[in-house]
């Protein structure tokens, strides 16, 4: 895109084009996480990105009804910035040996995709309802509550078993 | 790093990693500010770059500070995350042609950064307690403090003016 025109006209352009990055990130997300359930040992870590991968799915049916509530079909673009903090998790995951020191990281690794998803869609939610389109605003929302929760349970995980393990 | 040994073996290697990435990440950050200070249109957003800039040159002198407290000098190592985020921020901004819309992807990538700071600042702070480093946690706080304040004034700059000029 972009290369000789300028694709992104209006708000609402621009709106889509940050639902079709998110719609990208959620389903790489799918893609990266039974990576991580593979490589965390801690079980009360394993349980909680298995009970995220589900709900993950869940967010990309929310996605694509917001599409559908705006008149288009769901579609991805490229998002090179969840692809780059997935990179770094992979890359940091491949240098660590000790179990424990792993799952500290994993969590760090899975604080910062969790990081990118609430301002992604604590920005769609600004715009839908600038936009007049609180209906789509209100579905983006239980995408954030959720995002926001798993956040908070992994800081809770962090500081009360998996940094304590590892260092 | 990686290919042929671990080099990550305990939580101090751990956290001292995490002290270069993000490091590195303060670094890029002041050289992608400048353009989006280019970029901005309205006077205030424009205004509020140029402050977070030199907040961000302050950020990287108290890394460096962290760094000599734990004996250790400072070194950046490559952060795939950030490069993806101001990769990301660069295309979309390079696709918008009115400035208001413009200002607005602005915000957006401005609170992306913002965000993975955050969540990199939040993961040090709690390593450098669980290591018995409260000295070095506490200066980190101060640059975590700034993060957030940054990203509540966009938030506030997005909804009092950017969002309603852009839609």
């Amino acid at each position: 895109m972009g290369l000789f025109t300028k694709d992104i006209e209006t708000m609402d352009d621009l709106f889509i084009h940050q639902l079709q990055d998110i719609y990208y990130a959620e389903n790489q997300i799918t893609k990266a996480l039974p990576k991580m359930i593979a490589k965390a040992s801690d079980p009360q870590l394993r349980q909680g990105f298995e009970m995220h991968l589900r709900e993950t799915e869940g967010q990309i049916r929310r996605l694509e009804k917001v599409f559908e509530m705006h008149g288009q079909s769901p579609k991805a673009v490229d998002c090179p910035a969840i692809d780059g903090i997935i990179e770094e998790a992979d890359e940091t995951a491949g240098d660590i040996a000790d179990k424990n020191v792993l799952d500290a990281a994993l969590v760090a690794s899975a604080q910062a995709v969790e990081h990118y998803e609430i301002t992604r869609y604590g920005t769609l939610i600004a715009w839908a309802k600038r936009l007049g389109r609180d209906d789509c605003a209100s579905v983006l929302q239980q995408n954030l509550d959720e995002e926001k929760a798993t956040d908070a349970k992994l800081t809770a995980m962090a500081e009360s078993s998996v940094n304590r393990k590892a260092a």
